[in-house]
């Protein structure tokens, strides 16, 4: 079966509707200042009691696990199960897709699945909690619970800004840090899991394309490269006899840049701290933070590896030491092959071009996929590449043209051979 | 009559009672951490009286002009005035002979002349107030007083950390803020002042010399140059389509350094404040602190109109804005031209080579010569370039050496022709 053939049926998902929920949602749990669904917080609540209400209507059980994530599931004529969602979480001032979008979509594509009799599959809708890590700073905790790879004693010495504590915060969502792993039965039978989410980022608006097939997730070599030199007067010091530490970040900076222009992924440096810091001063030790990413785990290596060699050729050109310490390491992920072929014919055949990109930010996905079950995700453009704020945006027939690639994709997963 | 002359004479300067008098201030003012005459305090005080101590054993007229400078005037057969001197303050935590060099060893070459009877011209010692602005912020304050540059009423303006106003602080040692700029009597019949200082640097110590002739002093141009790019997320930007400000600033950077390798003075990016500033973003804003210095105007404004020019080729490049905002600027000084060829001739008599180079650092000299009084400097090699720590020091040797160019010099503008 082709994956067109899903677009064949004679109902379907109603994008209408899927907006106009999507816009009663942020209504509901929105300001002037954007989405404020934080996790753990009376809105947030407030705001999966309303998605409850919408399930109520369908042949769902609804439930949820022990580490907060909510489930509604649709039984099939197999125990296999199709996993599709996203997070109802937001950050503060958040806007109006990031998250929800794969969540009120998955929840349409599974009234088009109940209308129309009993799925091959078990399917799932999933609601992951705290995606954004926005009160206690750990993002992907339900997945991340769900997945195994929680460790309960962190989340224990989590407090938020105001010194509330994780463990009680959770509690009073009915979560209880010591049982969050024991969510990893949800996984046990799920062959394919599939979200829907915004690009959050300008690839897709570059290319003039509204969606995209995501092939993976970037991994991260994120380190401080902190070159010590010899602080100078900025006036005495001729410029032959200074040990300029800042000089080096500088060339660091654009180093890190140019490897990624001619190896591919992206590299940043985000910020330089030099010390003193003074105007009349030549910096005796610069800082710079160094953030680099990859799809391929070893062209990530081959990006820090040359990093750090091009960190020492300039620290001896310029007399100063470096020093590296890392900050954040994460590996690659790479989707389901079959899957992401899948979803490219999809998107071929909704918008005439093939679009396959990496994401950069990490998503709940990357911690199912770490299980080993299949995994695949859709992107659908963000207008100027923005999220995380109120200007979020994407246009409704992007929104309509993204569901319907959800809808067909899941059917194909549905009736793929097994 | 060559400046050799002077060295042949019988009785002289002593080396070794300034460098016991030196070390005694040190005791007196100091503490483990280095010396702590800060102006305006006890401890400065208490090093002014321990200076009128001194020179009560001379035949000399002490006071106090209305900026707080101290004044010991050796009558001469001329009215006309020859004035030598330095500054008795230093910066908290200091060294033994940032300034207070240039006041003992002219104390010296005072006892000298008196012992050899009346000099052609009256000779005054200066002991300029608050060379080092460390209390207030506003350095040069005694001679700028004297040089009619200061504005009282931005005296009036100014607090120390604790908020105690100049005002009350000068009160406390006799100077009235509104009678400061009276002190300009003092520079009307001076024909002539000289200065010895230590470097402060680490141009004659690479050049393996002692001493050196102090051309002129560079001025500054000192500006923040601000860029305005695009914050975006460092995983899902693609690198062409970044609008990095840090990068920018980084090239900048590098850019100022190139522009006074090749054009001569110095230039320092001594700070880049990047925002977001976080690892994970593209820096949308960042700004960096250039500070340029040149002996001459011209290529001074020159190096600032390139930078400026290629500030906006990198931001055009970069698909970013630019804007530059003052923070501080002085026009260079340049010293008497006869007055270094003369003091040049003493410097290769006493260590075989000529040597004159501009100071980057500002010095009460600066004041004086904006007057159109004949000025120059003498400069006595730092260790390790170091000023501004108790770590500052000079061997004995060097400063005996410095003695005695005082010494000749100052002998030579007292007999030089008129």
């Amino acid at each position: 079966m082709s994956p067109d053939r899903a677009g064949t049926r004679a109902t379907g998902a109603d994008a209408q509707r899927m907006i106009a929920e999507l816009r009663e949602l942020a209504q509901l749990t929105g300001t002037d200042r954007g989405a404020q669904r934080v996790a753990w917080t009376d809105t947030w609540a407030k705001a999966r009691e309303w998605e409850r209400g919408l399930l109520a209507e369908l042949p769902v059980d609804v439930d949820v696990d022990e580490a907060g994530n909510l489930w509604a599931t649709l039984p099939g004529t197999s125990p296999q199960v199709l996993i599709i969602g996203s997070h109802i979480d937001s950050v503060p001032d958040g806007g109006w897709l990031d998250g929800c979008l794969g969540v009120i979509s998955s929840l349409e594509v599974l009234r088009a699945l109940a209308a129309s009799g009993t799925p091959p599959l078990t399917v799932k809708l999933v609601d992951w909690a705290d995606e954004e890590g926005a009160r206690f700073g750990l993002s992907l905790m339900g997945s991340m619970a769900a997945a195994g790879q929680l460790d309960p004693d962190f989340v224990r010495s989590l407090r938020d800004v105001d010194g509330i504590t994780a463990q009680d915060a959770l509690a009073a969502h009915g979560v209880d840090v010591d049982r969050m792993t024991d969510s990893r039965a949800r996984l046990t039978d799920a062959v394919a899991y599939i979200e829907l989410h915004i690009e959050q980022g300008p690839v897709l608006e570059a290319r003039d394309l509204p969606l995209g097939v995501v092939s993976g997730i970037y991994g991260a070599e994120r380190w401080t490269a902190r070159f010590t030199g010899q602080a100078a007067h900025a006036g005495s010091t001729p410029m032959d006899q200074r040990r300029d530490a800042l000089s080096a970040a500088a060339r660091l900076a654009l180093e890190v840049r140019s490897l990624a222009r001619t190896r591919g992924g992206v590299g940043t440096v985000g910020r330089i701290d030099a010390e003193p810091g003074i105007p009349t001063a030549v910096a005796g030790v610069a800082s710079a933070l160094v953030d680099q990413r990859h799809i391929d785990p070893g062209t990530l290596q081959e990006l820090h590896r040359l990093a750090v060699a091009a960190s020492r050729s300039i620290a001896s050109e310029e007399d100063v030491e470096v020093a590296w310490s890392p900050l954040f390491q994460v590996a690659p992920i790479t989707f389901d092959a079959d899957m992401v072929q899948a979803a490219a014919q999809i998107v071929v055949s909704l918008q005439g071009v093939d679009m396959r990109l990496p994401s950069g930010p990490l998503h709940d996905a990357a911690r199912v996929a770490e299980t080993g079950i299949r995994t695949v995700m859709l992107f659908v453009r963000s207008k100027r590449g923005l999220s995380h704020t109120r200007e979020e945006d994407t246009d409704e027939t992007d929104l309509a043209l993204a569901l319907a690639a959800l809808e067909r994709l899941v059917d194909f997963e549905l009736r793929r051979p097994r």
